[in-house]
């Protein structure tokens, strides 16, 4: 284990996390608002705590998966940890596992929430918790590679240990350019979603706040009826960013390279849009006697369903209420999640893509049991160990699923709160169903079982693996 | 596809079929119940459709593992439709689909019932239904198999598509001779649980009902509250059953050829005692303050714990009213199911014991990336192909498990009725949660659900890959 990159990893994480306050700091400023001071002191905390770890680049460059899985699974506790003191330190969320679990949440881009009333809160705390998500959703490593002159092997498996998804597909050679180009479309979409919102008189406070829930997938809202109470205009904008910021960035990266049959042959990008599109139509028809017209209930169908799919989380409309079916899509939904390489949570469309093509290999082998089939994606094969380590995650998953569903039964909630709070966090989603549903909140769990849904929201994020590793005894060998 | 063995397989089920009906007609007889001509006339039925089919044996002996599924699944249609017979034509469930589920039901060994009022049947219709469930459990094609003297390929193709478990163990080289064993296992086990419960004075008509209900870990009950009103000892003499008849029945030959170290050495027997005996310890605790003592509220835990890990499904109390850690353990273990190679159904024992051993080794090649490691169960290798189709296994399982519960939701009942109904029947256990409780049935569920879960029932008795086959084209192909 290379100690040493390790530390100058997370130093830097520290440093950017002070650069990151510096909005909420203007915001306070803007607002007058007093909790200025706990974003300074947190500020100058993280400066302390990362500075003296990245004077020094380290020398030894040797650099394993391990050492990558390791380096941002600390990154991202030092992220959580640094980015909840100022909600203690302000008074927002006085308990620290509170504050952390609403951190995890926001960086994660979860968007679950332990707070009871969010209209509460100052200006600042609400951009805060906002940019989280926005911070999250890209990745703060990646956000780092396309900084940081780094050298030596560590770029690759930084990026795959905190990009989501099966694979991780380098669109340039170079990984720090590669990041870059990511960031860039990221802002972009960002900022472009920003304008319409805008446009739509939004004002410019909860513009922001709103683009950053939907940019990182996140789904914080910052009136307690999460979207309920904008206009339409707006809450279609949000649906449509929703959808987009679920896709595979490749796929962008492709049309902005004019490569448009490759963009528009992208298997999972075309399964992503064919189960929304489904979902939609299902749901609106299955709601239309809820709403005024069927305008309407396809238009709340398509928030929720984007809300959901992308694993965003934000409510217009408290779907408890709806029939059987609909809200068994949406938990379908919860599961399936957004594409690789987009900033949505969940198992993922390639990963079930995957899931179900090795399947149907398996049938064929039972017909022709000395055939050779290869499994395709995007005509290319795809390898062994993908299909191996894709297998694995499902197990492991729901191995997880399973054991968090059974600590937080210890709290004696219904079956249903249990099971879709695990799910919700679990795939970064935000809310689930009963006490957790999309009008309710996390408060009143345990701070055991808070504990679970931490450890669940960060293993969803990271996709498990790199936060397991932590837990073995022999990732902290130095052999 | 070799369609002439095929057929004369499914033709000596029919006769077989007729043969198993000679029990419910004594039944009748000994009664006088007029539902005696029911059973009659469904056995000469049996036989046109059976005798013609068996008169010649089949020359062309070229039989692949396809034709095994195919011939077994047929099988086990051509079961189920005849066994359905006599309900019809008894008038105890006049409509034909509603009769079909119960003998799926039945003979899966689930114990699922549409019935609202057994009590009012007569004694052969109870006789019949309790039956179904033994010959199921044990499989009734590894009953043909241990009886006829079938020569050519197909003897061990057939029993691999009907044993459960990732992979079947021969006892002995020969086919016929291992089910000739395993058969001589099952009815004296069976034997043994009746003269136990004739000492509880149990009565004759009753403790047959409950033995085959018990070893072929169906779960029809002959009273409207299940088990509940039998005397305690019948209760610990049905756990401790229901328990046995979940074991790998390879561990029982082991015992019988003096092989005791290899016998308590059996990996996945250990780890099914071992959950049992935690799960009973916690919700022993969980629910001690509901029973009168300490003692009464083991005997319960270890009651549903065994009845619910062996997918048996009988039950001695409503434990929908327990509080949620016991509920979500319920719920956990019915997805775990029994040991591989027993009557029990579910994931089973050792494919769990499969996956989480495939995830360590993933964990591992994280830490060593080049290290060579293969996965071992009893000392012995598991083969490549093995894990893969565990791993197929699993992803085709929640696959099955979301189309259905999505399908079934249009009955618009609540979630956990939804998810609970899919889950026991797909994992052969009887009742779930809610409108199908351990007090409820299927009764209210529409037609379009009811052949969902009757789909559902046959894939998880017979390991969904040869129920799916008949869906593929290829499978019909003559080549």
């Amino acid at each position: 284990m290379n100690f040493r990159i390790i530390a100058y990893i997370v130093g830097w994480v520290c440093n950017f996390q002070a650069m990151f306050m510096v909005l909420p700091c203007i915001t306070a400023l803007i607002y007058q608002e007093h909790e200025f001071f706990a974003f300074l002191i947190s500020m100058i905390v993280c400066l302390i705590v990362g500075l003296p770890l990245t004077i020094r680049k380290p020398k030894n460059k040797v650099f394993y998966t391990k050492d990558g899985c390791v380096a941002v699974a600390l990154s991202w506790f030092a992220l959580c940890i640094s980015g909840a003191v100022p909600f203690v330190l302000s008074g927002a969320i006085p308990h620290p596992i509170d504050a952390f679990f609403e951190t995890v949440s926001g960086f994660t881009t979860t968007g679950s929430s332990i707070l009871t009333d969010v209209e509460v809160l100052p200006h600042c705390i609400l951009i805060w918790r906002s940019f989280t998500h926005w911070i999250g959703g890209m990745g703060v490593l990646v956000f780092l590679l396309s900084l940081l002159p780094l050298a030596g092997g560590y770029h690759m498996n930084l990026m795959k240990a905190e990009s989501p998804g099966p694979s991780v597909s380098k669109l340039v050679p170079k990984v720090q350019q590669t990041a870059k180009i990511l960031y860039t479309i990221y802002i972009g979409m960002t900022l472009f979603q920003i304008i319409l919102l805008l446009i739509g008189r939004i004002p410019l406070f909860d513009t922001l706040c709103i683009s950053f829930g939907t940019a990182g997938t996140g789904g914080f809202g910052i009136v307690n009826d999460s979207m309920g109470s904008y206009s339409t205009y707006c809450q279609v904008v949000t649906t449509i960013f929703m959808i987009l910021f679920g896709v595979n960035f490749s796929a962008y990266y492709l049309l902005l390279t004019k490569k448009f049959v490759q963009a528009f042959k992208f298997e999972e990008v075309r399964y992503y849009f064919g189960i929304i599109l489904a979902a939609i139509l299902v749901i609106g028809l299955n709601t239309a006697h809820l709403f005024r017209n069927l305008g309407e209930a396809f238009q709340q169908a398509a928030f929720q369903v984007g809300s959901i799919i992308t694993t965003t989380g934000f409510s217009s409309t408290d779907f408890s209420q709806w029939p059987s079916l609909s809200k068994t899509i949406l938990v379908l939904l919860m599961f399936v999640g957004a594409c690789a390489g987009s900033t949505g949570g969940g198992i993922k469309v390639s990963r079930i893509l995957i899931l179900c093509k090795a399947a149907k290999k398996e049938f064929q082998l039972y017909l022709h049991p000395n055939a050779v089939k290869k499994i395709k994606m995007d005509e290319k094969t795809i390898g062994h160990d993908i299909i191996r380590s894709t297998n694995i995650y499902l197990s492991v998953y729901l191995l997880i699923l399973a054991a968090s569903v059974l600590i937080i039964s210890l709290d004696n909630f219904d079956l249903i709160t249990n099971f879709t709070a695990v799910t919700a966090t679990l795939n970064n989603i935000g809310p689930g169903l009963e006490i957790v549903g999309p009008m309710g909140n996390f408060s009143s769990f345990s701070y055991l079982s808070k504990c679970v849904l931490i450890f669940d929201m960060l293993a969803g994020r990271l996709e498990i693996f790199p936060l397991m590793l932590l837990f073995f005894k022999g990732t902290w060998k130095k052999f």
